[in-house]
Formats: C-alpha cells, sequence, structure tokens
C-alpha cells in the first residue's frame, strides 16, 4: 500500500516549484511579489494533485496536467485573495500568515488577484503536449467552472445569505458552485491532457469531484466549530461569530460527519467508470475528510 | 467618402447588442446586473471597432472578430470597475453615472470585475468559425496584453509613480503597457480571424495600436485640463488634483497636441503594411484625436 502522505507530499514540491517558476519568467514588481506570496503561502495543493492523478487514470500527459492544475491553483489563489480584502470577507489572517492586502497593500492584492486570474488562461494556452482541441475545451470549462455560473455564482449566493436565510438545498448548491467549481475543473482539466479523452470519464471525474467538494466543505464547516488555531491557521468559530449559514448550522456536528463520509464515499464510487487503478484517488478522498486544517 | 461617425454609431450598436446577448445567457444575479450596468454604460467600443476593421483588414470571419472584440471589452470593463474601487482610483462616477461600487456596493463591483474577465477567455473559446489554432493565439494574446506584462503590469507602474517621480520614458512605457495593452489586444485579435494570417500584419496591427494607443492617452491627458465635466461625464483637473504624472504635465498642452498628431500619423503609416483599403482605420485613428471624451 503507498505511503499517501510522503506521495501527496512529493507531489506538493513538484507543485509548488512549477508555479515558482511560472512566476518567475514575469517582469519583477511589487505585485508579482504580492503575487508569488499568495501562491507559495502553504497550500495544500489538492487541486493540482487532482488534476495530475486523473491524467494518470486517463493515461494523459502529466506535463500538461501540472500546467493546467497549475492555472487552476492560480485562479483559486486569486480567489482567495480577493476573499480576504475588506470588502469582501475582511480576513487578516491566511494559513497562518497575514493575508495578501496586510502585507502588500489594497490595491496591489487587488492586482495580485487580476493577473493570477488572467495569467491562468495564458498558462493554459502555452500547452505543448496536447491537441488544440483539448486546450480549447480546458479553456471553456475553466472559465465556466470558475465564472458566473460557477465560483464566483457562489460567492454571489454566500453574499446574499447574509442577508436572507438560505434553505439547506440553496446551502448545498452554494458550496457545489463556490467550493465544487475550481475541484471539477481541476479533475475535468486532467482528464483533458488525453487526447483520446472519453465524455463517460470527464462525467465521473465531475462526479468524484462534486462529492469529494461537498465533503471538504462540510469538513471545513466542521473544522471551524471543533479545530484548533495553530493547525487551522486562522481563528476558529469565525462562521458563528458571522452567523454563517452552513450545512452544520442546519444538521449538527454528528449528522455533518454522517454526510462528510456519505459524499466521500461516492466521491470514491465514481471512481468506479476508470480502468486504471484509483488507489490514490481513493487515499486522497478519506485524507481529505481526516485532516486538520 | 465615408461618413465616419454613422458608421462607428452602427457598429456600437452591433456590438453593443451582442455584449448584451452573451451576458443575459447567464443566471440572473445581482452581480450579473452589475456586469451588465457597467458594460452597458455607453462605451465607446473602440477596442471591439478595431477588432472587426482589422478583420475586414485581413479578409477574417466577422462573427469572430465580433467575439473576440468583444471579450477584449469585457476585460476593458472590468479594468475600470476595479480602477474605480475605492483602494484604486476611488472615482465615484463612471461616464456621467455612479461607478459600479457605488451602484452595487463594493463586493458585488469586485465580483463583477472578477466574473467579466472570467467570462471573456470563456467567450474566446466558444468561437466557432475559426481555426482552433487562433483561438489559442487569441488567448494567449489576450492573457499577455492585459496580464501582468501588460494593462496590469502598466497599473503596478501607474501606482508606484504615486510614490516616484518618473522620468518621461517612464510615464511612455506606463501608456504602452496600461492604455496600449487591450488596444493591441483588440487589434491582434481582429487579424486572427482569419485562418491565415500573417505575421508581418500582425506586426503592422501591434503598431497601429501602439500608436493610436498613445496618442489617445496623451488626448485624454489634454482632455483632463482642456474638456469640460459634461463631455466627460467627470470631473476636469483630476489628474493635476492627484498630482498625477503625465504627459502632458511633462511636454506642455502645446507640444502634446503635436505629440498627439505625430502619434496618430504614425498608427495611420502603419496601415501601409495591408493591401485592403484603410480609410475607415485611418478615419477612426483622427476621429480618436478630435474627440471631446
Amino acid at each position: 500500500m503507498i505511503d499517501i502522505k510522503s506521495y501527496v507530499n512529493e507531489q506538493v514540491k513538484i507543485i509548488s516549484s512549477k508555479l515558482d517558476s511560472f512566476l518567475k519568467e514575469n517582469m519583477p514588481s511589487i505585485v508579482l511579489d504580492a503575487m508569488s506570496y499568495s501562491v507559495s503561502n502553504g497550500g495544500k495543493r489538492i487541486r493540482p494533485i487532482l488534476a495530475v492523478e486523473f491524467a494518470k487514470l486517463c493515461d494523459g500527459d502529466i506535463d500538461t496536467a501540472i500546467n493546467f492544475g497549475c492555472a487552476v491553483e492560480m485562479i483559486h489563489t486569486y480567489s482567495l485573495i480577493h476573499d480576504d480584502l475588506p470588502c469582501m470577507d475582511n480576513d487578516d489572517m491566511r494559513r497562518g500568515k497575514p493575508s495578501c492586502h496586510i502585507a502588500f497593500g489594497e490595491d496591489n492584492a487587488l492586482l495580485a488577484g487580476d493577473a493570477l486570474l488572467t495569467e491562468a488562461f495564458g498558462l493554459l494556452a502555452s500547452s505543448k503536449n496536447v491537441s488544440d482541441k483539448n486546450i480549447i475545451r480546458a479553456v471553456s470549462f475553466l472559465s465556466s467552472f470558475a465564472g458566473i455560473n460557477g465560483m464566483i455564482g457562489g460567492q454571489v449566493l454566500d453574499l446574499q445569505f447574509e442577508k436572507t436565510k438560505p434553505t439547506i438545498d440553496e446551502i448545498l448548491k452554494m458550496y457545489s458552485l463556490k467550493t465544487c467549481g475550481l475541484i471539477k475543473a481541476a479533475c475535468v482539466l486532467g482528464c483533458l491532457s488525453c487526447n483520446d479523452y472519453d465524455e463517460n470519464k470527464i462525467k465521473a471525474a465531475i462526479e468524484y469531484a462534486e462529492n469529494l467538494g461537498i465533503a471538504f466543505q462540510i469538513q471545513d464547516d466542521i473544522l471551524d466549530i471543533e479545530g484548533d488555531t495553530v493547525s487551522l491557521g486562522k481563528p476558529v468559530g469565525s462562521d458563528e461569530k458571522n452567523d454563517k449559514s452552513t450545512a452544520v448550522k442546519y444538521f449538527g456536528l454528528e449528522k455533518s460527519k454522517e454526510l462528510v463520509k456519505e459524499y466521500t464515499d461516492k466521491a470514491v464510487s465514481a471512481l468506479n467508470a476508470f480502468n486504471n487503478d484509483t488507489e490514490i484517488l481513493t487515499q486522497i478522498a478519506y485524507m481529505l475528510v481526516d485532516r486538520k486544517n
């Protein structure tokens, strides 16, 4: 059996160094520093790792999957930078360090987010080992999962729920857009690193990502109650304090923990659509449920 | 001789209605309203018009050029929304109307900008009447002209110049990145609507755009001194008030007006690389110099 933690740590190193080298190709400036600061701020790199693992499952091109996964990670990072801004969640800390606008000022943080989003699409377009058709599909999927009908649509719901009390279906819809959006993008883009991708595999990748994303988000809500500040790198109890509508608030802790397991099991079942060995993606799913941060 | 003003007004209508229909395809929300508000806020549509005219010059596909041009316009609009935010220029008015964050709140304005930027790339990828290769080049050019080494790079310099006194070369470099970036993108993407584009034509389009952009920006600086608030839709004298480093401040009004003419002439000369009739692009260049807003 694979030691999943060492394996993932190895992947994190490869991906982080790739991200670093993409950014280094640009003109030095304070905004580039802000981009690097946030990109290298100890993220779990779940999305690029998923892209690479789905590429392996589809016999895709690994360099392409790393490119594609890093593009998703850049979009993930921009969304965190903008989310932390005073006009949004107004969070001073991110992963135990000052958030981007605290370290570089709001103006530079805004531009750093904009630049990461813009460069992510340039990175997709620079891929060399995959068909033009697949690059265009990657641009299309990423724009759609990250845009107004995807992640940003989820953020819109999140803002709206501060004013109106949502139903549990609305909360789950928000999770599906906001949290699952980029996880779906990562898994699908991983499949697109193979020129002979097949639609059923794309569907299975989306199902895995959708269920994993919901499990991941409910686990996040649980950690906000049960976690400790040091492991999380941010204060616990912030959802309660901000009167956030979460699934845990609706279901309670015990039922929420059951749901995390149910969604994770559903994610893992979706992997049956693939012929290759799915052990790593199975273990990654269960590892994410057991995490403390 | 063509009546350039009627011709341009006709084009503006076509483009504005296309932009409108792209946005209408999305899930309704307050952020979508904010996007529509800013996109339909009476812009001159210079960039999409240039994309279409360069497509005509290259015998390209007009529908593709409209798609490409509208993508550039969406990026232009996002940049204005983010530029107006309190942490940037803190402008309450844009084209005679409340700016996006005044009308919809800072959080929604931030997301509206992010969404326009994200959807712009999806729009490029949705083009049907052009080769995959050209769509990928369009993504690549747009990302590069809009990103950290393009428009955003120019905004970084602009912020930096609030603290240090720039030389005139530095000011012109900032104009080249910040103002010319998306004009170059528009002209190049227009050429890419033709599958048999040729590199020399792309170079000529960039030269036209670069010179036109500089002329346009210096004219903007002049209007900030000589214009009137009603035509401009924003207060005059704001550069002076904000102690902005502009070319006009360096050269004075008279020399600046000469420079506008020189750069415009240079832009028009670049059109010699094309065999087709360049009258409209010539007239557009001179029309932009004569504008009052």
